[in-house]
């Protein structure tokens, strides 16, 4: 069902899924939502905006990585359409509720703020002044105290209050902790522009979702997660190392962004690796092999504690620790904790945040690696002061106040820890996916296969763009199945597996084709909300810097002529 | 000739005009040469712009207020191209010294600052270290120290020094007194941003423009002084009243921005109206009659004089009274002459400024009516706080960043002080036109006549559509010629008095054919550009509160479609 909640009028209503919208999941169905329902012009800040969640198709299931959520709406951040991807638990409680797309509208007076909760009883609006000003952390144990256990909590901290573009949503992991984040976009400032606190999603009781054909889909999450197991990323080096495996790949490829994208190398790059943190971890006691939801068999998080084996933060992954670390000149994991703790409770997207950082260093405002100046300045974005609020509206407007031109950026919204410069199939992406500058829309890693043609150099302008187009599909599918990109490996390698997890959970034949078209139809759609909203061709494509200025130490530039990008999706017209 | 100072290279040349830019002037003539030569996409505050001054065809002439300047460059405000357009004196002293355009290039290293001497003897850098942090009367003032009187100065202050979005270029008047401004865009941001601080132009000792026919030219300036004093706006309530003779006009329409353009009538408007301040002018010793430019018969400005006598500000305008008064519930004229006075010294466009300030006192971050807190945040702009720098920017970056939605801009330039819902003609102005919100596009008054149809009644939406796209062609008209707007009365009057005046000063039969293609191809040109710079429909339309929100109190909305907006200028192509 789609579930409509109107903070304007204060009404719940549900409605069967329509259906134009059926066989729709995750960022499919939250863009279609949104292309439908959202004038493109609107004001992302006001009533006309819409927040959408919705769980993948596989969603609520024992499939291993299951149970992304997508989170959709019109971006504050980029002016664009936007789907934001997380895990933790919510994805897949309300799959179990029966929630196919939860849709909020409206806006609440001017004020007022609300908690919605989601729970087998029914879905309701709460009073939530007392939580006004809490951060996240807060915000979560308060809701989560004397509810079930596996009560999931989707959340917004002071920036999304004050609706920063920066602002995320927190999301409750398998211990309830809200580590895991829809952080890109600006989501939680739309989510705050509607006065709506936290979402609560407690689906104790909830009958299991329905399989079509229990046999064969308990078969093939068997033969999934087995799969999973065998595959060398996803049985032994994201288990072992978590996502910061990657960086002494990508600082070794010339490509880690340092210093405001100006090297493509950290000399403290060993200090901040996979295997510094791994270690770290292991001596003072934490977890280094950690799911986010439950059943996962990658589990590739991880609990970082202090000094005193004490919690510090949880879910600090790669892009998180090279953006607020290598990006600002800080080669100090504990530091880097601090600050994606901080991060984490007032409710920012680290990538935004680590981004911004830097260009604020650029501007004078800290010295590069100066880590403490670093967190004071993510407490003032907590504390609302004026620097705060323009720090908390991310590196574009940052740039814009403080006059500093060497801003990475695209459609306003900051790149993702990988210099487009070394990794030209993944500059592509930034340069041309719907979503702004965003990894999670189609990520050119080294080694990834272009079909017809194999690994590419990410360093050689060769196919970049056919591979991009490529990923960019591929990664509206794996968002709209539900299941985590990391899994990819073994599904490309046998695609039976995802089209009988699909069979067996919905009774439908999908073909890969069927996949694949449901991949170019919602980018269509969400190119189409885009130019309507006022994009064009010149929105396109990377900063000049990156154009111009040579990547030290290589001395690579991004060779990708604009011509070029603007044939990147334009076959899907 | 063409005069191109490169700041990259600190080298100084002349061209003569190329044959495609012969017989254009002023705007016409800015607005190819940057369309020309930058790069629709460049960053504003980079190498790759190009500020272009250049005096209109009648430029340095006897005849009565033709000492207009054109000022160009891409807008670090709006994203597009803009001319900025001032009178004083350095328009007229330019043409005297043969320069058809001065073109400013390149961008001098980091903390390098020049002041950039035109005069007789050649053009020459000079640098301007010791004149950094200075405010404009204090730059001009030792500019101009020991030199002719009638040594013009253009100048940034602080504002300008620190790039930001409403910093305005300061111009003297035939006093040295640096009370005009090339204030609308942001240009005194691209001024800033090449190292450029003060532009000196001392025209001693050069010959008088050639005339082609002296006699007719002659003859035909003074039927024009005639016609000018015989007019009942330039002959009487303009030289009386000044620009302010406004205030109780468009206060009567219902159409005075007044509290963040929440109203159209101010209660207090009798005490800040042209009357009032004529009044207190005299009863003080100033002078309610002041020309900007030697020669000029309609004097519309003024001196303002504090309660002890001494001169506190000047061109103390109609824009500038209502948006940092009315607009800022303001209704004390001693407390918006201080505001006006130190924007001019910060080097701020007062009508952004009175836009931003509006938009902050909706932030709460003062109360609307507070003058010394309203002085305060000014003074917050001049010191460069983190606050000041957002303010500095505008009203469209200040409501991002405070979360403010009520925000009246288009194209990210504040809308002047006209409330598009009383004044329809405007508001198409404001939504179409190249350049932004901005009055001086083609400013529908009430009176105003289209041809072929009349007086048009402001407040209701037939025909304005075509008002608009007739007045924004005559803008560029006279913004290229270089005479005043306030002209245009005898003119279109009596055409042959532009027409024998071109034909005196130029020796070229111009028709008004060719001016009026003028007129289109320089529009023509401008949209091509913002077109590249990424500008499409939905950047032309005004922000929807204008549509759904009836003004005060006559409960007017802007009822123009989309539609019909996009047919403004589409003609043109």
């Amino acid at each position: 069902m789609i579930c409509r909640v109107n903070l304007t009028r204060g009404t719940i209503t549900t409605e069967p899924v329509p259906a134009a919208w059926q066989g729709l999941g995750g960022r499919a169905l939250t863009s279609a939502i949104i292309a439908a329902e959202v004038p493109p012009t609107a004001d992302p800040l006001g009533p006309a905006n819409r927040l959408v969640l919705a769980p993948g198709l596989l969603g609520g299931t024992i499939a291993s990585s299951s149970g992304r959520l997508s989170v959709g709406g019109k971006s504050p951040l980029t002016g664009g359409i936007k789907e934001s991807n997380v895990g933790g638990l919510p994805g897949a409680a309300l799959a179990r509720l029966g929630v196919t797309a939860l849709v909020v509208e409206g806006q609440a007076a001017s004020g007022q703020w609300f908690t919605l909760e989601v729970t087998p009883a029914g879905v309701g609006l709460l009073d939530a002044t007392h939580l006004v000003g809490q951060t996240i952390y807060e915000t979560v144990a308060r809701l989560r105290s004397g509810r079930s256990r596996r009560t999931a909590v989707l959340a917004i901290g002071p920036a999304g209050e004050m609706r920063l573009s920066a602002a995320a949503i927190g999301v409750t992991d398998l211990d309830g902790v809200p580590a895991r984040h829809a952080a890109r976009g600006g989501l939680g400032a739309v989510m705050g522009a509607k006065g709506l606190k936290a979402i609560v999603v407690d689906d104790s009781g909830s009958d299991p979702v329905p399989l079509a054909d229990a046999g064969l889909f308990r078969q093939t999450t068997r033969r999934f997660a087995q799969a999973l197991r065998e595959h060398p990323s996803t049985g032994k080096s994201l288990p072992v190392y978590g996502t910061s495996v990657l960086v002494n790949v990508i600082n070794e490829l010339g490509g880690l962004p340092t210093r405001n994208f100006r090297s493509g190398v950290f000399e403290k790059a060993e200090h901040i690796s996979g295997e510094a943190l791994h270690d770290l971890i292991v001596a003072r006691g934490g977890q280094t092999t950690h799911p986010c939801m439950p059943g996962c068999v990658i589990r590739c998080s991880n609990v970082f504690p202090d000094e005193n084996g004490k919690e510090q933060t949880r879910g600090f992954e790669y892009e998180s620790i090279v953006l607020l670390g290598a990006n600002c000149g800080i080669g100090d994991l504990d530091v880097i904790a601090r600050m994606n703790h901080l991060c984490d409770e007032y409710g920012l997207d680290t990538i935004e945040t680590g981004d911004t950082l830097a260009v604020a260093m650029e501007a004078g405002l800290a010295d590069f690696g100066d880590g403490e100046r670093a967190i004071a300045l993510i407490e003032e974005i907590g504390a609302g002061t004026p620097l705060g609020r323009v720090l908390g509206h991310g590196a574009a407007v940052t740039g814009r106040v403080f006059g500093v031109s060497h801003v990475p950026v695209v459609k306003g919204q900051g790149l993702s820890a990988y210099d487009p410069r070394a990794l030209k199939g993944t500059g592509v992406t930034y340069a041309t996916s719907p979503m702004g500058a965003d990894h999670t829309a189609g990520n050119a890693l080294p080694g990834t296969v272009l079909p017809g043609v194999g690994k590419l150099d990410t360093t050689q302008r060769e196919h970049q763009v056919d591979l991009s187009r490529y990923l960019q599909k591929l990664a509206v599918i794996f968002d709209s199945v539900g299941l985590c990109w990391f899994t990819r490996g073994p599904i490309l390698a046998d695609n039976s597996l995802l089209l009988d997890m699909l069979k067996g959970r919905l009774g439908r034949e999908f073909s890969m084709d069927d996949l694949w078209t449901m991949g170019r139809e919602t980018l269509r759609r969400e190119l189409a909300f885009n130019r309507a909203a006022g994009f064009g061709p010149q929105d396109d494509r990377l900063p000049d810097f990156f154009l111009t200025e040579p990547l030290p130490p290589r001395g690579l530039t991004f060779d990708i002529g604009d011509d070029e990008l603007r044939e990147t999706l334009a076959g899907l017209d």
